[in-house]
């Protein structure tokens, strides 16, 4: 027997007391109870992506309040810059096209960063172009982007910045406000600590104006509709998951009990030890500017990649991801973020090296978690 | 102490067992245990809707799929038929004008349904219309349609028949197929017995045709990428609430268990009864076509319209709705689908009754409880 550990880069695991929230009797949201809990999800979302400004929670995937960054902001024909350096880049690109802007894609290479020069470089070529949308964390290579450089390079143009924080905030430094980030969308599923179902997503002054310009192609995910509702006290414009957000008073309130600043760090030792585990067994970094919050591990060549997750979950209960779309086989993923301790990244070390060596890759028993644990222990 | 009992038209109570699906350990959703309950679900659904075509799981309120059912079918400049006798209806009129439709508005008194003949009527003056959208039971006033008239007043036309299902299906009687009806949507807080947080909705092959051949403002709601995922081995477009998906399967599998005929009939003995030991009381009801799955209690005269649901949750526990929009302060709603027996209408009725003297209305005690009792005892 082995526990079933969740190490995949969302869902990633859940407390108990999170979990029990979601099992506590049904109740109705259009009550003082349900405000109550709005009001708290809403404040501590604003401390958690550092930021004044309302946070609104809506219930859908983090796709949703992708959609509504782009639906309520853009208008047919108008101009948007994209970073596609992986899946969720590309997503961004699709949403775009799908409301109708024309996108210019700044592509990068899977596993690198598109830096801030090269993003003014784009603007500097698209004058016209009304936003900017990135991803802090690319899901699918681990990737980080530097988003302070980026919102001082965009900050001085009339261009929006947009930030796909679905898988980083929460986990890596992230300061809304005191970045120039104009758009920020995040999911429950990641660094929260909670199942998916909500989507949230905050705007800047500049982002309103540019809202409140555009004719919205959204009904559900309608920005001003969550503006008037949340105004109106606390409220949903549309029947919210409720027990999603009394589950979120609590995972919310083990964040700020433990203080986001630390858990940044703890995210951040946790990498450093899966990273310094993964590099004694010999598996390199997918990412050229690894985040925190996701690692990608390349399969070392001669070892099946599509075998490797299936027989760490088979065979030892731990539950990574593997690539998509050309990484499929090339990569293995392990989250950091969220509900993970340091004992849980010596069982993902420990996993790594059977599952490598039931595989017939040359493994030292044990330098993997040595090197982990070094690291851990370092604190 | 009082225990708590919801009788909100949705959220409606959650089975205990339900509940306990939500707190079991999180888990990842691109693996065979999601697709298989993804499965079950689907196959469950089509059960519920009387359909043999897909079941598609949203992540979203019921809204997300009222959207779906517009953005995806419309197109800009075209005509559609709503039906507006309440909230709902109008929400469709909302979503519709969103969407850039022309929006023929069949207003019909809040509390009466439209008629078969009145929505051919409104079909024959506007022959360029491409589909009608009615509210199966329009939770506002607790009115009931008859789908199956409507089904075969749109089925001469080229029109299709949308139909909101969300506080119905599951409750009163609902034949997809047999009633031609198009596209229908149902959310998870009502008959399912779910918290708030999916949604659902089918399509026939008519239906299909018109989506195939209107370019769709959508992503997050775009049928076509459910269809394709779904195909592609019972996956979502985007990270599923996989945790209310498992409640899913449990609470339909307690409808299946249950027959839905045998639910059908305990939601319409159930209603029969509230509406008996209401009337006892002296208490009319709004609609003059009464759904099963809500009823909507007239206020009598004299009493506080707004303090009598305060009082009833209070004092007595019982958590019923007030009236919307210009029934605020005249009616109050219960709901008997989902989760609710006969004891919890004893319940309600007993709690009328002394929230009503408490307020000053004359109340013989006991009467409204017994003209239920009769109904149930009648079974």
């Amino acid at each position: 027997m082995y526990k079933q550990r969740l190490f995949t880069p969302g869902p990633t695991p859940v407390p108990e007391e999170v979990l029990l929230e979601l099992a506590r009797p049904m109740f109705h949201h259009r009550t003082p109870e349900y405000r109550a809990m709005l009001e708290q999800v809403t404040s501590d979302l604003q401390y958690v992506l550092g930021t004044t400004q309302d946070v609104y929670t809506i219930t859908g995937s983090g796709s949703a309040a992708m959609e509504a960054a782009v639906s309520n902001v853009v208008a047919p024909g108008e101009t948007v810059i994209v970073v596609c350096g992986g899946k969720f880049g590309q997503r961004w690109s699709e949403i775009g096209k799908a409301f109708g802007a024309k996108v210019v894609d700044l592509d990068v290479p899977w596993g690198a960063a598109a830096t801030a020069d090269q993003i003014a470089e784009v603007l500097k070529a698209n004058p016209l172009a009304v936003a900017v949308y990135i991803t802090q964390c690319e899901t699918s290579t681990a990737t980080l982007a530097d988003v302070e450089a980026i919102g001082k390079a965009v900050a001085e143009t009339a261009a929006l910045l947009v930030v796909d924080g679905i898988s980083s905030i929460g986990a890596v430094p992230y300061k809304m406000d005191a970045w120039g980030v104009d758009i920020t969308v995040t999911g429950s599923q990641k660094a929260l600590m909670l199942p998916p179902g909500l989507a949230f997503i905050a705007c800047s002054e500049k982002a309103w104006r540019k809202i409140d310009a555009t004719e919205p192609r959204a009904y559900y995910v309608d920005l001003k509709a969550y503006r008037t509702a949340l105004a109106k006290g606390f409220d949903n414009p549309y029947t919210p998951a409720n027990v999603m957000v009394r589950a979120a008073v609590k995972a919310l309130s083990m964040i700020r009990d433990e203080g986001l600043e630390a858990v940044w760090a703890r995210c951040h030792w946790l990498a450093e030890a899966l990273r310094a585990g993964a590099g004694a067994l010999g598996l390199e970094l997918l990412s050229q500017s690894p985040s925190d919050s996701v690692t990608a591990l390349k399969v070392p060549d001669g070892i099946d990649g599509e075998q490797l997750p299936k027989v760490l979950v088979s065979d030892y209960g731990v539950r990574c991801a593997g690539g998509q779309a050309h990484l499929k086989g090339k990569i293995v993923r392990f989250t950091t973020m969220g509900y993970t301790d340091a004992w849980d990244i010596l069982a993902a070390i420990g996993a790594l090296e059977m599952a490598l060596a039931k595989l017939g890759h040359k493994v030292e028993f044990g330098a993997g978690v040595a090197a982990a644990q070094k690291v851990l222990a370092a604190g």
